[in-house]
């Protein structure tokens, strides 16, 4: 078990990385410290992990909230049924919350529990590639509204992330893909050298090599980690998690959370971070390729989605939480493992990005 | 113009309290750090203040949310119509929302602003007694439940609280009343020599005395400033701040929200705590008396509704923020002035109290 720390001062916890950790005796039992336990799940999960997790915690009070699978159900009305069921059953602010399943249901979950009397014990199982490698780690709690995604949310951070690796058999591939988005994203950022490790090992870990599967976990969590212990609120850094996120956000909403997978998302939204980059001179044509490539290699999406303009993607990116009096603020790379935040690029320029990216225009 | 500090570190703020503050050139945006500004107020205050706040605000973008008044709209939905508008009018995270109007516009506009884009900047203008002497201080933000109340909310503190007291003049008498009941609350808990002074000087309050008026929310906000500087989060000290509370939220989930204001179910929670206290021998008969004296004076209910038995109430009392593995805990009185938070009393001296003070037994 490989154990990696999110320095938080008196709020750091362990991220727990190993094989069959659900099924150790004690394990999960350890970073809860309540009786009353509120396990929220989904319909996908909950056949093929909750039992499991419920065995864990013998002795203690524990319910489940079951949620409808989707992004499209990270909603105020999710997180209310979490409240409603935890009022239903008594439960005093001294409970945990314990969110098993992907990052839409860590972010419901850690969500209602930021909010429950104000503020719960959190721990986070997550049971999918993405959630493992980047939403379960660092807070970040939100639902989507209408008009924007994670608009409604809370930093909150959970006292664990046990990662048992093993739940990766039960992902499908689809989701797996859309979990190597986030890990790439990291070499993108700040980690040229495990980049070039992605670009040789991408195979293996699409045919789920279990060694490779868990460096890539490893590596994610050990960037995010550092990011997060230096500017936990994102004041700062933190912002360049986001690459890609600006577009990606902005195609979530435009198809209401429905169709794409978050990480499907990423991939073109970083894509054409890339691709503006170039434009503006930073990266080499050469380098938009690799990473192009890459994501195609994954089985990625590399375009915008047939039922979205360009027009009305730019207009869905100025809803966004880096955007300042009215500007747009992107995450941008000047080099392979160098991202920066920056709204000084042409706004022609990331026309012309979306243009080069459009359905309709490729098909031309 | 007095002012005292909140003193919670880098989150440090001043409350200022004087007559005439809203209409001090430059005064409200000296708080304002962003372009954007929603302010959230209800139609009762709307026509009254409106205007005033936002004419002091020349040059920046202001939009306006208005609710409808009352404690049953403090609901999920209102904070999400804020976010919406928020959202409608592309405002980023770097923006501010102005609470104008009483306890209920502050928690929602407050819990709107700790979750829009996981927090905002927040300044809160308290126009009741009550959101003045109590809600507007201390961080405390939040909505109902149908099944109890402030369930869901966050800590989230303002850059200050701008007390005018002018605003006083056209508040109702009931609203005045209701805030006395907060006031006096501070006696209660921790300052006896206020208590007395409240005693002799409660006719003069009641007749707008402005001087008294001032001193009272001034000693209010001192004693209240207090308290959350040495313990924000409620780990202790601070839920004395909650004597009469776990009573008068029964109270007030069990009307639905409805027909009694938060301070007039505060009242009678306080003299029901009260009783309790003296069944358990800590508090003398004749201090009972005086707090059902200046209670009754001030024109605030000191019995249950009529709609509420016993048995009810003490139901809704399960669901309560200082409940702990199913077990009520109460902010009862050792004196006059001294306050703690106990689990430590008889099961049936609860019942007899909440006997004592049913409509229906006392309609015998």
């Amino acid at each position: 078990m490989k154990e990696i720390k999110v320095e938080l001062g008196d709020k750091s916890y362990p991220i727990l990385i190993g094989s069959g950790l659900l099924r150790e005796h004690g394990l999960i039992k350890k970073f809860v410290n309540s009786q009353q336990v509120m396990i929220v799940t989904n319909e996908t999960v909950a056949p093929l992990y909750l039992e499991r997790v419920v065995s864990n915690l013998a002795g203690l009070t524990v319910k489940t909230t079951i949620l409808p699978d989707g992004e499209r159900f990270k909603t105020l009305d999710s997180m209310n049924e979490i409240i409603t069921a935890m009022l239903r059953y008594h439960f005093s602010r001294n409970c945990t919350v314990i969110a098993l399943g992907g990052g839409v249901i860590g972010d419901i979950a850690g969500f209602a529990s930021a909010c429950y009397q104000r503020g719960t014990a959190f721990l986070q199982i997550p049971t999918t590639l993405l959630a493992q490698v980047d939403s379960s780690v660092g807070g970040k709690t939100a639902v989507n509204h209408k008009l924007g995604k994670n608009m409604i949310g809370a930093f909150h951070q959970p006292s664990a992330v046990i990662t048992d690796t093993d739940v990766l058999d039960t992902l499908d591939d689809r989701q797996l893909k859309a979990g190597l988005a986030e890990v790439i994203k990291y070499g993108l950022i700040r980690d040229s050298s495990f980049f070039d490790w992605l670009e040789t090992n991408i195979e293996k870990l699409l045919d789920r090599d279990f060694e490779s599967l868990v460096y890539a976990i490893e590596i994610s969590c050990r960037n995010k980690a550092e990011i997060v212990a230096m500017d936990e609120k994102e004041s700062g850094i933190r912002a360049l998690l986001n690459l890609g996120h600006t577009f990606g956000h902005a195609i979530e909403t435009g198809l209401e959370y429905m169709d794409w997978l978050h990480g499907e998302a990423i991939a073109a939204g970083m894509l054409m971070a890339a691709d503006l980059s170039e434009r503006l001179g930073w990266l080499s044509i050469n380098d938009v390729n690799r990473i192009e490539a890459i994501l195609l290699q994954t089985g990625l999406p590399v375009t915008l989605p047939e039922a979205l303009s360009p027009e009305k993607v730019r207009q869905l990116m100025a809803v966004d939480k880096k955007a300042r009096n009215g500007q747009i603020y992107l995450v941008l790379l000047k080099q392979i493992g160098k991202a920066i935040v920056t709204n000084d690029f042409d706004d022609n320029a990331l026309d012309m990005t979306l243009q080069q990216y459009s359905r309709e225009k490729r098909s031309n």
